[in-house]
């Protein structure tokens, strides 16, 4: 039932759309490369699926187009970076920019950014260390879906971290997760599938179990890596929050359930504790530690042995984080991505709506 | 059944045990404060209960009581310790502290450790940061007990993870977990009991869901934070794996399988890729972001807004990370430490071996 586009046919349009709320030339491309680097990597939700999402946020005036995005804090391993309302697609890989910079003097750069919005998959944003010798790190806060252990609440969005790690001869090891059992984009596959969640992944408005896919159209929540007390939930809930502080507290972002939601007909959160979302960035040199050399062989020794380690039964081998998505990138550069029909749909509205040139089909 | 010791009494006996080896008096005063700091948290898998077992790695020749510790590689925020084979109660104060004099100047400070041992609670070191006002972060690879998402082979430790976040009026937030679904520590403690564990937290040697408490013993694993693949295992195998990565690959220690074990009866791995067990530090200096009082109202804010979220039924409050541990201390102080009889037996055989004057009673 899906169609599937080239690369190239999404990113010709989606550039397109940045280009027509008024982004520059050199933000439409790299807003298009990280928003798209989702589709490529196998993780539909944060891709294209977005687009109208983000063009709304502009239209409701949420995201600038044209954001006056700039350093207000510094030493030499750190800065603040305020994105100036812009779309986090440019800002985040800006900071990320800062990051690896001062890691270059100092050995390692950490920034922390307010004023922000969505920044698509973490995982762009830490990999861009990889190419310098680095080791990159990319979190960020978003809107309130998750409760913690013991609670009914909403209180932390699902609030990912990546980590990019280089390798030699081995492809890098690129962890990119949301501190939640199941990611959101996860549930709204089920949604769209009329099927259920397994028990662990959300909870009712009481607190109860539930495998409803649509709870959380019925004040249900998502529940932290671990999905209860006894399988560590309090370890998932920990994860997100210090994801929410990195990013928002030590940036004067808005945190936990004041942070600004992604759907733009929801309305702003009252008394707002900061501005905008957060994001957080590391870098660190390798040769900060060691020879980049020696570390990068070792790498591919520690990825060598874990691919080597005896596989349970029903299954053939031990992936390596970072795997599939890039599995999925190469098999997508090469038969194309596939769109859900109702994305399709959307993205015909938006055309015509933007006056720019329609999604060609494969 | 269980006797109550006050931490005065755990503590001479301790420091009596750490000299007796041949701690200087600075090693052993400081071993004894990080050691019973588990205790005293109410961590007691990993306090005086593993005094035995570190005094038998040094009768193995596993572990130095008078360690050449030194940095072997530093930039401005970076820096590389070799523990020089020394206890890491001592290695990683030592570390942490060159951390947190990187961050004073360069705003933070990264410092990864090899030819290190077991560390304690994680928590101990991250908290160093907090009266500097810096965050602490710190963690530590293992022996190998936890098996890869769809893997039958024990490759990780339970590599814990600590974050300290320094407030104001309210205490700070300190996570302190393993990147299992259970610490090791607990599952010790169903055996005390004779208890069976609760699905999701061992696999038999054949990768099936075990209850058996005992399965470690026949050849079973841990899982890793999430349990099983739906419920999210793959992300507490990429968390294990990163720190067993910034802990081991970056500063040469063993990794992975080849991490030393604890028990001094196990014998070493073969073909070991580095030196001892490895440790990660991490310490940034919260002005280095934004005003350190800023940051530390805003941090009393998020901590408030949580414990103010909406309790589920059956419980009457949501804990802020770290609350458990810090009610425990508080309690612990006044009411004295329990021990196990077994361990009472095992302190008291040692005494005797080491010709120090046996624990008192309370």
């Amino acid at each position: 039932m899906e169609n599937r586009y080239s690369y190239q046919q999404l990113f010709a349009f989606t550039q397109s759309a940045f280009l027509a709320i008024g982004c520059s030339a050199e933000h439409a491309l790299l807003a298009t490369e990280v928003l798209l680097s989702a589709d490529l990597r196998g993780i539909d939700s944060h891709g294209i699926a977005r687009l109208v999402g983000y063009v709304r946020l502009w239209e409701a005036g949420r995201i600038k187009a044209n954001p006056d995005i700039r350093i207000v804090h510094e030493t030499p391993s750190t800065a603040v970076v305020d994105g100036g309302g812009g779309l986090g697609l440019v800002v985040a890989p800006f900071a990320m920019r800062v990051a690896i910079e001062k890691a270059r003097l100092a050995g390692t750069g950490w920034v922390s950014v307010r004023n922000t919005n969505h920044f698509g998959i973490a995982g762009y944003h830490a990999m861009m260390a990889l190419q310098e010798d680095m080791i990159g790190m990319a979190m960020t806060n978003a809107s309130a879906l998750v409760a913690p252990t013991f609670s009914v609440e909403r209180m932390l969005g699902t609030n990912p971290i990546a980590v990019a790690i280089p390798a030699n001869k081995e492809p890098a090891f690129v962890a990119d997760f949301a501190t939640t059992t199941a990611a959101n984009g996860k549930l709204e596959l089920l949604q769209r599938k009329n099927a259920e969640a397994p028990l662990g992944w959300v909870q009712d408005e009481d607190g109860n179990p539930s495998t409803d896919a649509n709870i959380l159209k019925k004040k249900g929540a998502l529940l932290p890596l671990g999905s209860d007390r006894d399988h560590g939930s309090h370890k998932g809930y920990a994860l997100g929050s210090i994801v929410d502080i990195f990013s928002a507290v030590l940036s004067g972002a808005s945190y936990g359930p004041w942070a600004p939601p992604f759907p733009a007909y929801v309305p702003m959160p009252e008394n707002m504790p900061g501005e905008g979302l957060g994001h957080f960035f590391g870098a660190m040199r390798v040769d900060a530690f060691r020879p980049a050399d020696e570390f990068k062989a070792q790498m591919d020794h520690w990825i060598g042995r874990f691919r080597a380690a005896k596989p349970s039964a029903g299954h053939d081998r031990v992936l390596i984080p970072g795997d599939p998505e890039r599995e999925a990138a190469e098999q997508r550069l090469q038969e194309g991505i596939p769109l859900f029909e109702s994305v399709e749909e959307e993205l015909k509205a938006l055309a015509a709506k933007l006056g720019v040139k329609p999604l060609d089909k494969q």
